[in-house]
């Protein structure tokens, strides 16, 4: 495993300052163990205190506080109230607990003046999230990438996985061997949601009945997809489509393959920050082209996307 | 259902001569119910016995003659040897089972010069099929095609799925409505298999996990992914790529991007028959392009994919 990871971690600069979330639970300490021994040495250790589990959330700070200490790396923690703004904006807690995740660790990222973060998803956490967005309603297989870019609040943040293609059994044989320290328990806001059922019923069901592992098989469909859809992005070419003002031109829009077509509504919502982007939400906005149904849709966050003389756009 | 069955309908000709294959079970009995009552004036049923029930099979096919005679329809039946063809050819239950099928409707189509064959796959076959060949490591994610061309024994044959939007609870509104009778498990060979515990154990406990439904959901993916899939197949116009003895080219082939080297391998071995194309068996055939790895790669039915003189193509 340690080499595998050594050879992803080459596309990363050990010598550059990286933060490294670490919730306290065995992928995160891991990954920070294992960063430390690949010579990184300019790393700060990022702690979100999700407030969810009470006393032992305030422990896994603590916890991480003086792993952090003893390795001699600094430290940053913000303590969010995850629940307090599910409900003052009506969402659910993954959504939320990203949001502040990323929130955090976007003024982690100004304050240190750092690269970006480095972040411990693994190989079945991409397939359990392949399969959690496929069950939602994907436009097509969508994982984790191994490296994206986010912007928060003007902050355009790197965010880096070396673990993605190294197996949560792999990872559980390093802990024991080396005979690291964790929280059983310290985990992101998954512990709560579908995510933790996919992850305990789904994944073994499938084992069982496939009799072979569906982890490989899963991330390498994603793999094929992933790939597609970003060969479709390179040929799509979208500024040709677009007006001097940014907007959708549609005269040249309906000249395209109707793949194309779904391919540029896609990036044209993810560029202008939509959040969720479902399958279901592209075809509609893809339907709109067409003079014959209604010319708004809704988005979400309160914009929606208008059809204007011979235009797409969307509206605030 | 009707409505939308008509929709579909209107993509094949309703006075042409069609074979239906009819097991017996709910979903294909429907399907002959909906076809008579569409005006498909020319049909035949073919029914298959699988005998992997014993006097079982022996009752449905006497179920389904007897049927087809009430309606005035021609039927054609064989009884197949599954179970010594999987011992015989050391083949999975599926795999012989489907093959049987299609010989069977080969020589139903050779004999009464019909058009193609219907078939009774619906939306929640469909998206089991998906999500078993994503466990099994398909590429991208594969269900099945409304229509499709199969090769049997130098007969082109057309299969057409009707049914394939169609939930399996709007068959069973429409079974129950109009009271039609069908065998209770009458059913092609996968009771037996895999493919039943997903239906059965994992699609269940998903409706359960997302509450919501998610067939829908699944279907969506697919079908993104396969029109990504045949917009890439489109694009990379093989021809160019071939030698005139119908070889590939190397040095052309390794010009293309890795996504576009996967569908053309993945369409040459399709298009050469071979059977069970898994992401692995693509990927393994196009690692054969760089002179570093051994030169030939084994393919189901004892063939194999070969390097030499600057070509790839496949040995008998």
């Amino acid at each position: 495993m340690v080499e595998r990871i050594q050879k992803l971690l080459a596309r990363v600069d050990r010598r550059d300052r990286w933060l490294v979330g670490v919730s306290g639970g065995r992928d995160s300490i891991a990954l920070m163990e294992l960063l430390v021994r690949a010579g990184f040495s300019d790393l700060v250790v990022v702690h979100v205190n999700h407030q969810l589990r009470g006393g032992e959330s305030d422990s896994d700070a603590r916890f991480v506080e003086e792993l952090a200490g003893r390795c001699g790396i600094p430290f940053y923690q913000e303590a969010v109230d995850v629940k307090g703004r599910m409900e003052a904006e009506k969402k659910g807690i993954e959504l939320v607990a990203r949001e502040v995740r990323h929130e955090v660790y976007a003024r982690a990222l100004v304050a240190y003046e750092a690269k970006g973060v480095l972040l411990g998803h693994h190989a079945d956490d991409q397939a359990e999230t392949v399969l959690y967005n496929l069950l939602r309603g994907s436009n097509g297989l969508k994982g984790i990438r191994f490296e994206n870019i986010v912007n928060i609040d003007g902050v355009s943040m790197r965010l880096v996985r070396p673990l993605l293609e190294i197996r949560r059994s792999e990872i559980d044989d390093y802990i024991a061997r080396y005979e690291i320290e964790y929280r059983e328990d310290a985990s992101n806001a998954e512990a709560f949601t579908a995510r933790n059922r996919i992850r305990h019923e789904v994944m073994p069901l499938l084992v069982d009945i496939m009799q072979r592992e569906v982890v490989p098989s899963i991330n390498a469909a994603a793999e094929v997809s992933r790939e597609q859809g970003d060969f479709l992005a390179k040929e799509l070419e979208m500024d040709q489509l677009l007006d001097p003002q940014g907007r959708i031109f549609l005269p040249a829009f309906k000249e395209l393959d109707f793949v194309l077509q779904q391919s540029v509504i896609f990036h044209y919502l993810k560029r202008h920050g939509v959040p969720d982007l479902s399958r279901d939400l592209v075809a509609r906005c893809v339907a709109l082209k067409d003079t014959d149904v209604g010319a708004k849709c809704n988005l979400p966050g309160g914009r929606w996307m208008r059809r204007k003389e011979q235009r797409l756009f969307i509206q605030e």
